[in-house]
């Protein structure tokens, strides 16, 4: 038996050996090895995020899931209960007075190793956690830097799914290169970040990749698209050329814990002024409104 | 604690909660929620066959490991050591006298959640397991049908990674289809199958698409390769196109479970004759005798 740590966690578990949805001790969650999460990357994601105990863009993740599920063709039944376990696990952890993650997966269940579906008696597995998150303050006043490198990932990058290895070797060459986040190119064109979505604002026009399998259609970069409505700012969806970075006045990320980013830097070459711009500096402060961010 | 169960198999197993590499009963592998290979695909793998107890092309297979966990930037350490252990799984799992596979994964280790690498003190989990392994005999002399598939994966295809959620949808769909693989075509060529190596036979020569990193440089294409310079058949390192299947003489899939696999149809078409083909039988044969298969 494992013994249970001070600061051990509250998460939600089920799979094939704890078929009762629960919520237990993480040191008590017991991921088998045969698990389609562990031996495929079969399986997809969300991470929401928390403002003081109010979920944000709650329905929009669930959505966003609810197409990740049905594209990977895995038949999860619980994606209602999400949003009161996820309060739930905000409570018990006392996450409710803070800033937050909620970070949940879905998996096509435990099988031994094949790689065609399971039958289909076997239940996904569901973990979900929440952690305490401390927002990027200082980078987002002063702006960060980011790199580029080739957009090696597959076709699919719609769907939010385990398969992460590529954006995993792209974010730490990015910290290998003293960047903050490291951007896709390809076929010279700008597609999405690591985890994040990318914006450029060139002669008072936003410009990002448009949907489709190149990019994950984040639930951030809705709302920015929203806020520019309001603003009145026109949105072009398009990709950024690689060579055209130069060009732009003004350059962003935007996601779930990065909010609204202003890029300074790329590749070592400054942006614009090289202080985060005017539009930025707007979306910004529309999109703390907008979260009710402290 | 869990019950063992009758059939709980010997595997092997090492993680940060278990950071001594050991032989175990199954129901006791615990694999942690933040183990990278669960979140992000974050790790690489092999799968070693055995007959009655040899195994088969080991230093290749290892060869590879090594190659993919240097492309993944994953510093593991126990390679050496791993032919002495499978071994021992194949020893305790009475297996010493079938067929059976052995599959091995390792990946960067447990660790918060986060992209970028975990420090370096953190260690890769190790987890091996063995199996009886039913040769495909009858597919073996009928030879069997595939279905085109769009070749949606990353370009890294090279690297024997966990990020196999394309792999196991178009499998899926080779199923669906009442097929046994799918084959993956991109930019109009064939690269590879699900699982396995693609090889055509036209005018009496091989043809099967290059190495980098369209496909998987399988061990068992190498023996291939091997065996058709000692037959004296040409080999041409080339993609096939898809719309030439129809005028391939011969097709067939090539695999560390699969051997030397006859395709006699594709999307429905008959190849060739609609029966495994000379070259196709004669390098089976070959590949029997190198395999010491009975």
């Amino acid at each position: 038996m494992k013994t249970m740590k001070p600061t051990d966690p509250w998460v939600c578990f089920q799979s094939a050996e704890q078929p009762k949805r629960a919520i237990l001790r993480k040191s008590r969650v017991c991921v088998s090895p045969n698990d389609r999460g562990f031996m495929f990357a079969d399986g997809v994601y969300e991470v929401v995020r928390s403002y003081q105990g109010r979920l944000f863009l709650l329905p929009k993740h669930l959505k966003r899931l609810r197409q990740s599920l049905r594209s990977a063709r895995i038949a999860f039944k619980g994606v209602n209960a999400i949003g009161a376990l996820a309060m739930e696990l905000l409570r018990r952890n006392r996450l409710l007075a803070c800033d937050a993650t909620v970070y949940l997966q879905i998996t096509r269940g435990v099988y031994p190793r094949r790689h065609a579906f399971p039958p289909r008696t076997v239940i996904p597995t569901f973990y979900m956690e929440a952690n305490r998150f401390e927002p990027y303050r200082v980078d987002m006043t002063r702006g960060i830097s980011v790199v580029t490198v080739p957009d090696l990932r597959w076709s699919r990058c719609d769907i939010k799914s385990l398969a992460l290895l590529g954006n995993v070797l792209a974010r730490q060459e990015a910290v290998d290169r003293g960047a903050f986040e490291a951007i896709f190119v390809r076929d010279g064109l700008v597609t999405e970040g690591t985890r994040t979505n990318v914006f450029g604002v060139r002669k008072g026009r936003l410009v990002t990749h448009p949907r489709g399998g190149s990019i994950l259609g984040g639930t951030t970069r809705d709302v920015i698209i929203q806020l520019c409505r309001r603003l009145r700012i026109p949105v072009l969806e398009s990709g950024i050329r690689k060579a055209g970075l130069r060009d732009m006045d003004e350059l962003f990320l935007a996601g779930t814990t990065v909010e609204v980013m202003p890029i300074v830097r790329v590749d070592g070459r400054r942006v614009g002024t090289g202080k985060p711009g005017p539009i930025t500096r707007s979306l910004q402060q529309a999109f703390q409104t907008e979260s009710g961010a402290r």
